[in-house]
Formats: structure tokens, C-alpha cells, sequence
């Protein structure tokens, strides 16, 4: 039964470095059902708000400095949705990060865009990079978009530099869109990155389960300038969202934005003096790395010290084996793992004593672990490469989908070269397409999604006996 | 804020004839942050489920019998946009009932579908009635479609006869979509209306929250056959739905579930006794008069007996009239006022002494009432007559909508006619357009729409100042 599952866990003594944010502390110690009502005389009306929500609305509109905001709660994937569709022209055309959430592919198809993609780069530190004004200017002066959306921070926390991307997006005339899902917490203390929102870019969404005390669904739609339609964000949003929000998540919205309010700058320098002594700490593990976000500055344009990036670097263990040792030996329960590095998502919640058993349970492990490199391993890590590959698009995503209605077949990894791909395949986390449907499946393509279901991670969209679903021909 | 008025509206004297069915009853003492967590080891994923979320989903579709039913957390919202979008082509053709709920017209819009409408009769008893199989089968003579979408029941409790509908749209080839939102109590007993689930139709959406004791946004998707592809219904939820569903939200789905499975049938049993003593009792009322949905098996196919209408018949008092005096003097809130009725959601959650409140307060207003009908009123009322009246769709939803970006006017309701509508309007509650985007203002519909708000209802989607928003010339 899942209710009894959810309480044997919360009552294990197993600690979250997972989303959501709350890390199952709660801000309220109400039962839900009793303020879980709907939209009746005085509780104002989500879709259309003037009272009530309108004002909760307008005091995060005023912690982050947007022109306006909108409670989400069908989580950042309506945000995206909705910015899409009120950006673009139906059929008309967008430049994105390859890297974005696959909400922004569904997007994508919903609208039936045609899509360019903007490839992040592989950094020596062995994670996606960020994506550059100049990627940005080459792109637009190639081509013409209807809108530019990025993903900062990624998952793994890199930020690009958004101020310089809106100045060259606005020198194009088209928005930006900045997927923020990652960084709510941008922009509530100095000592964290800024939110976009203050950097220049269009709408800004933000998930607020997965950094801050929120509950899960729980996110904002920022609107920062009036170059898309404010009507049009409304009309979407009003499309892709319940007509039934539940007063229970929004409740618990408007708990955290007012305790950000009230007490963020304090909360976020106890924060980040508990994240920097846990880098020091953990700066002499001889062969697990815990990655120093305070040193990359010249690497990316900056990195979230939240994300806790943590390597195997090849020493014996792949990333999937570390995030099972953790959870099994050490009741940690990671966010995801990588292929060679597991992410331990933290947030203002994590105490003294959180840090101190993670930091503790890394040396005990590191200790154990045999030195030297894996050589099979490190090969065919260094053979994937950058998993995010150009690949070509021989239709829209929208027209792939349709054509697969009426002619879909699986095939073997050996026949599926120079075949149509009829699905998303993703690496699971973090749910980025490795192939969208209307793509051409290459060579290497075959190749790394055999390594990377060899080194432990979970490809998703292929059939059970690892075929691809292409499109008929 | 937000939370404090909640809860002071929780502790309030104030009697919740709305929903959610829980009637804010827990089903758990639990704290939603303790189990609020995100898709982690063991916990499955909704988008695809394997695990604990597959067997819960086994569970609902066991109980009312489909062949497969999916949890859905963005409410029946996303179950429709996905049914229509996974029955429909891109731009194809849809024929729905007029009287359905906005997100159907959403749907039309992002899809880009061409809609023709099923205009359901006004009954003798003042409310609007079913749809016939006959109104069907007259359309799918007329002209194809990809397929049929009706809603029943209605909002007021008005039940189609799904199994001579299903028959006419499964002899013309094409899929049934029944919104069943106002109906996830049906099925569960045999002393209420049967479920569109064993009637032959293909998709059912139901609103858990509506009806049944489970949280807001909460609701199901059945799939009844194969007709409409599995694979590409499960396409859509996950690009309409959130990809951090709420296990607060789910569990409680959970909990309902198993409660309907193991008391289900008493529990509506004693619920029915309840009801069938509340309308004995409330027989005798003088000018007000509780409609008596037993008695109605000649007007329409059936109604449910849980959506209890209260009729003010002109005496004095309008709809939202009395609704404000239920409210305001009597500490009972209503779910809806239509001009000369209000609605009073009821579910097995309402006591004996719930109900005994209700009684009680008509009977105390009944008294106060003065004889007599009111002429103006009741000629205002039969100005109106039937809402839902056909207008004339100049161009496809989607296309006004395009339109609408690039040219929008605001015009008076004396210039309005002849123009075409850039927006929805909505009465407010139930949110059925009486306008779309693209379609033609008639003279009827100025006057139908002057004459709602001059009775005290709420139109939506038009200027603070009253005016139209129509597409630019």
C-alpha cells in the first residue's frame, strides 16, 4: 500500500538528499484535508486572480523582482508548456538547449515547432557544460526563431550567463525563456547565483519543490518583460493547469515564500557556511572527488554550490554502484546518479548533522575503496564522450509522432542505424532526450546507449528487450 | 494569508455543500510534508508505472471495471486534453457536447480541431437536459469526425444514455470520450447511475475530488477498449501532466480506492438512505422546491441523485440570491448558483445532521418567503431560455486565437454584433463558453449575456468596463 510504503520511509532512517527541497520537514504541522477547499466566495480563482492568491502571487512576484508571477501547480512542465506556446507561432520555429527538460520537447511537439538545438559542451570536469552568448550569436545570425530557451542551472547546478544570452536574444528581437526549475533559490541571498529573472531574460520558470521548502507540483512562472504577451502566458497556463488547483499546495506556496521573505538572507548564509565547511571537509577524500564549486569559476560562468557533485572518477566504482553503497550501507538516498558521479541534492533544510553523515559516510567508503583506475570503465566513459551529439531531424518531432500512429516497427541496435527514431530515448535521470522522435539513429548514437546501459544507467522508451521504435517505412 | 484564512475557514460554523467529497474529513492524521517525497528507489513512476503505482492504478481500474485507468494529479483537466489529442489528428474533427467543460474547447484549440457542436434541450424542469443517441446519430450522418466527446452527468446531475451513444459512434467508427468529472461516484453502487466505464464508451475522465473523498486536483483516466491507441494516451497524460507528481496527492488517491473497494457498497447504501429522506422531507417546501430526481426517469435518461438543485421558481429570490442567504445567515455553502437554483454537492461524507442543517434552513427561508412570483424576474429567466444556442464559428479556436495575437479590439455590446469573438465567455460557475474564439456574436447572445449579469451571475472573459474582446478587422 503506497501510504504505508511513503510513512515506512519517512520514518526510516534513511536521509533525503533528494527533492523535494522540505526534506519532509514540515513548514505547518496541519492536517491538508481540512484546508484543502475549492474556489468559493473569498478564495479567489487561480486562473483569473483578485483576491487572495493574487496578492500571494504578487509577494513572489516582489521576493524574486519579476513584473509579475503565477503559481504553478502542475509543476515547472506547465510553465514550460505554456511559455512555449505563448512565444512561438503555431508550426513556427525555436532554438534550444539540447540539454532542456523534456517538457520543452513536448512543447515542442504539442505546437509543432520545428526545433534547432544549441549543444552544450563536455567540461575537463566530466559534466555538461554551459551554454555561451557566442553558441547564442552564431546560432541567430544563421537562422531566424521565434524564441531561445535554455536550462540554467542544469541539473548538475552550471549556470550560463544569462545577462550576456538576453542582450544578444533581444539584439535578435526574440525572448527568452530561461528554464530555472533548478534554481528557485537563485536570487534570494547574494551568496547563490542570480535569477535570471534580474539578468535580462522574458519568462523565468522555477520549480519550487526541488530547492526549496515546497511541496512536490509546487512551481512559478515568471514574466519579466511585456515582449511576449502577458495575455497569451495567461491563456496557456490556463490551458495546461487544473481548473481545480489544490489550496493545499498553494497554501503551501505562499508558507515558503513568506518565510523567504522573512528570514531568506539569514537562512542562505547559515546555508552556505554549512556547504563550505562540507567542501573543506571533504577536500582530502583520496579517491572519491567531491567537486569544489568555489574553484570553477573560470570553467563555467558559475556553478550552484548546492548541487553536491560527487565522483567515482573511475576508482572501482561507477556512479550507479556509489548511489546503491550510499543508500544501502549509509541510508543516504541520492538524487541521481551519473556515470561516474552521484548528485546529493541539499537545501537551506539540511542541518550540521545532515553534512557530518554524508561527509562521514564518503571517507568510510573511500577508505575501502582499491586505488587505481578501472581501465575498462574509464574507456568506455572516454568513448561516450558528450552524450549530447548533434543528430539529424528528418521531420518535426510533431510530424514524427503523427506518422508513428500509422507505421511504427521495433528493431535490433544492429538494423536501427540510419532508421527514423518513432520515440524519446532518455538517460533516466535526467530525463534529456538522447534521440527525439523525427531523428535519424547513427552510429554512435547505437553505440552510446549500449555503454551507458552497460555502466549501470536506465534508458528509457526502448522496448523491453532493448529494440528501438522507429518510424515505418 | 493564504493559510490562516483557510484554516480560519476550516474552524469556521460553515458548512461545506462543495467540493472536494471529502468534506474535509481526513482520511489519514498524517502531515503531508512527511510523505511528500520524488520518484526515488522503490518508489515507482507515475509516467510509466512498474511498481507500487502500477498495482494502485490496478486497484481503480478493478473497481469500475476499465482495462486500464491512470492516477492523474493535474485533475481531469489533463485527462481530457489527452483524449482528445490522442483520438484526434492534428487539425482533424471533433463533435462534442456544447455543454462541455472549458478544458474540452482548450483541447480543440491546441490541437487545432474543427468542432461541431451537440446543443443539449432545456427540460421542463428548468435545467439543461441530455444528449440523445438520436442528436448523435443525425450528426455522424452529417458528417465525420475523428471523435464523439458528451459530458455526463452534467454539472446538475443530468445522465446520458452512454450505451446507445457508444453504439451509434461505434457504428460510425469513431471513439466515445465521456467527461464523467461530476461522476466517480457512479459505479461503485448500484443505487447510483451506472459508469460510462461499463457502457461502452472507450475513454472515461473522472474527477476523483468532485465526488469522492479524495483531494483537489485528484482524478482518473479510464481506457474501456482499444479504439483509442494505450500507447498514445499515455503520450499525451505525460505531456500534459507534471513529471514530479505529488505522492501526497497520489496516496490519498490510494486511500480512497481502497475504502470504495472494502466499504464501498455500504457506505453508498447508507448515503442513498440519506439522501431519499432528505428529499421526503424537503417534499413540503412552499416556494422553494428541492427538484426530486426520482421522480424524473420520463424526462431524462436518469439523474443522480447526489447534485441536490434548489429552485427559487421566481419567488422572490434569484439563484445567487439565495445562495448568499444559505450562506450568509445559515452558515451552508453551496457549490454553484445558476439563475433560479443553487446546486448543493453532497457525498457520502454529509451526516444525517449535515443534511438535518440543510432541511432546516429551507424550511426557515420558505417561511420568510413572500407568495407570489416575480413577473420581471421570471420574463427575464424565459428571455434567456436555452444558453447553450448555436452560433456561427467563422474560423477554427485555434485560428482566432493566432488572429487574436496580432489584432484584438474591445467593443461595446451595441457594436459587438456581426463581430467575431477573440475570447471565451464563460458563465462562472460552470465555465461553459456561451462564446468561443472565432465565433460569431449574435444579437441573442448581447441579450442573453446582459440578462445573466442583470440576475446576478458572473460572466467571465470580458473587459472590467463589460465589453467584448473581438478580432480586429
Amino acid at each position: 500500500m503506497l501510504d504505508q510504503k511513503l510513512k515506512a520511509y519517512a520514518q526510516s532512517n534513511i536521509y533525503p538528499w533528494h527533492m523535494p527541497g522540505h526534506k519532509r520537514i514540515p513548514l505547518d504541522d496541519g492536517n491538508p484535508y481540512e484546508i484543502d477547499i475549492t474556489e468559493i466566495d473569498g478564495f479567489d480563482n487561480l486562473h483569473g486572480a483578485k483576491g487572495i492568491l493574487a496578492e500571494a502571487q504578487d509577494r513572489a512576484a516582489q521576493l524574486y523582482g519579476a513584473q509579475k508571477s503565477y503559481y504553478l501547480v502542475n509543476g515547472s512542465t506547465c510553465g514550460l508548456l505554456a511559455a512555449v506556446c505563448a512565444s512561438c507561432k503555431r508550426g513556427g520555429r525555436i532554438l534550444v538547449a539540447r540539454n532542456c527538460h523534456h517538457a520543452v520537447y513536448h512543447a515542442i511537439s504539442i505546437w509543432n515547432l520545428e526545433a534547432d538545438y544549441l549543444y552544450p559542451g563536455m567540461t575537463d570536469v566530466g559534466i555538461v557544460g554551459d551554454i555561451s552568448a557566442r553558441t547564442v550569436e552564431k546560432a541567430l545570425q544563421e537562422s531566424t526563431y521565434d524564441a531561445l530557451l535554455i536550462t540554467s542551472p542544469t541539473y548538475d547546478g552550471v549556470v550560463s550567463d544569462i545577462a550576456a544570452i538576453a542582450r544578444v536574444a533581444h539584439a535578435h528581437g526574440i525572448p527568452l525563456i530561461v528554464d530555472e526549475a533548478h534554481g528557485a533559490h537563485f536570487g534570494v541571498s547574494e551568496l547563490f547565483p542570480k535569477s535570471a529573472v534580474t539578468q535580462g531574460a522574458d519568462i523565468v520558470i522555477q520549480s519550487m519543490h526541488k530547492t526549496l521548502p515546497s511541496m512536490t507540483q509546487t512551481a512559478l512562472l515568471h514574466l519579466c518583460s511585456n515582449l511576449v504577451q502577458p495575455r497569451e502566458v495567461e491563456r496557456y497556463l490556463n490551458y495546461f493547469e487544473t481548473s481545480s488547483p489544490s489550496y493545499v499546495l498553494m497554501a503551501g506556496m505562499e508558507r515558503c515564500i513568506r518565510k523567504l521573505i522573512r528570514e531568506g538572507p539569514l537562512l542562505y548564509e547559515g546555508f552556505y557556511n554549512r556547504l563550505c565547511a562540507f567542501y573543506d571537509k571533504t577536500a582530502a577524500l583520496q579517491h572519491l572527488r567531491v567537486m569544489e564549486p568555489r574553484d570553477l569559476r573560470g570553467l563555467f560562468y558559475r556553478m550552484d554550490p548546492s548541487k553536491i557533485l560527487i565522483f567515482t572518477d573511475g576508482y572501482s566504482v561507477s556512479g550507479p554502484q556509489l548511489h546503491q553503497i550510499l543508500l544501502r550501507e549509509y541510508g543516504l538516498q541520492m538524487e541521481m546518479a551519473s556515470v561516474d558521479y552521484v548528485l546529493a541534492m541539499s537545501s537551506i533544510m539540511d542541518t550540521e548533522e545532515a553534512f557530518g553523515r554524508l561527509e562521514k559516510a564518503l571517507y568510510a567508503i573511500d577508505a575501502a575503496l582499491p586505488a587505481g583506475e578501472d581501465g575498462a570503465f574509464a574507456a568506455r566513459k572516454r568513448e561516450i564522450g558528450n552524450i549530447y551529439t548533434p543528430v539529424p531531424a528528418r521531420m518535426t518531432i510533431g510530424e514524427a509522432e503523427e506518422v508513428s500512429r500509422r507505421a511504427m516497427e521495433d528493431v535490433a541496435s544492429e538494423d536501427a542505424v540510419g532508421r527514423i527514431s518513432a520515440e524519446f530515448v532518455y538517460l533516466y535521470p535526467p530525463g534529456i532526450p538522447i534521440l527525439a522522435p523525427g531523428e535519424e539513429i547513427l552510429e554512435k548514437t547505437v553505440k552510446d546507449i549500449e555503454n551507458c546501459k552497460v555502466l549501470g544507467l536506465e534508458v528509457q522508451n526502448m522496448t523491453a528487450d532493448g529494440r528501438f521504435r522507429v518510424l515505418g517505412r
